[in-house]
């Protein structure tokens, strides 16, 4: 497979309720993490849900970084796609770190195209 | 595992270059696939990357869908995450149909928390 990328899957639980639907800490976790991963912010939404629920995303020169929580089980779903330069994995320890995250599980994916071992000639 | 959600990832290859290249055909094709799918749309990023490439992001009330397209390669990275309503498959087929996809592979994650196998008591 040609691998044009990295996409981290992230599934984190036993957060803290009031942090994951602070919508000003998540984004700012967002920014943060971009920032540990040394990516490029294009530009970041964010939207907070009633009763309760935060989705921040953002478009990164390098693809996206998108979180989604629930308050109410503690849990929020990420995931880091990261093309080219920037290190996803920073960004991930970032978001651990700032959201206070007790479990998660985490799966790497490898983007890119089946059956092609090198690039196209252009 | 409590499910959250579904998030299909999506590569997919042999689509025409000037399509890729074309940041108002990718952007209603986020669009469209959104309508498909029966999600809410709540804000959309886009950006056109020099020289070629074409990202578009769309925030939803239901999670998000992503597009990152590669037209040197004929190739784009799309993901599409669907919690609660909202039918992510039929959002795959009118991306699959608009972008003029010639080969794709599709996963399909399931999204929750690990060893929960109904919502906690709130």
């Amino acid at each position: 497979m040609m691998n044009l990328g990295i996409h981290l899957i992230i599934d984190a639980w036993d957060c803290p309720a009031e942090l994951l639907n602070d919508l000003d800490a998540v984004r700012q976790a967002l920014l943060e993490a971009a920032e540990a991963g040394g990516a490029t912010v294009i530009d970041v939404c964010t939207h907070q849900f009633s009763p309760q629920g935060v989705t921040a995303t953002a478009t990164l020169a390098e693809s996206h970084i998108a979180i989604h929580t629930w308050p109410e089980y503690g849990y929020f779903a990420a995931d880091a796609f990261f093309c080219g330069a920037g290190d996803p994995y920073a960004a991930l320890e970032s978001l651990r770190a700032n959201l206070q995250v007790g479990n998660m599980r985490t799966t790497e994916l490898k983007r890119g195209i089946e059956g092609m071992s090198r690039p196209l000639e252009l």
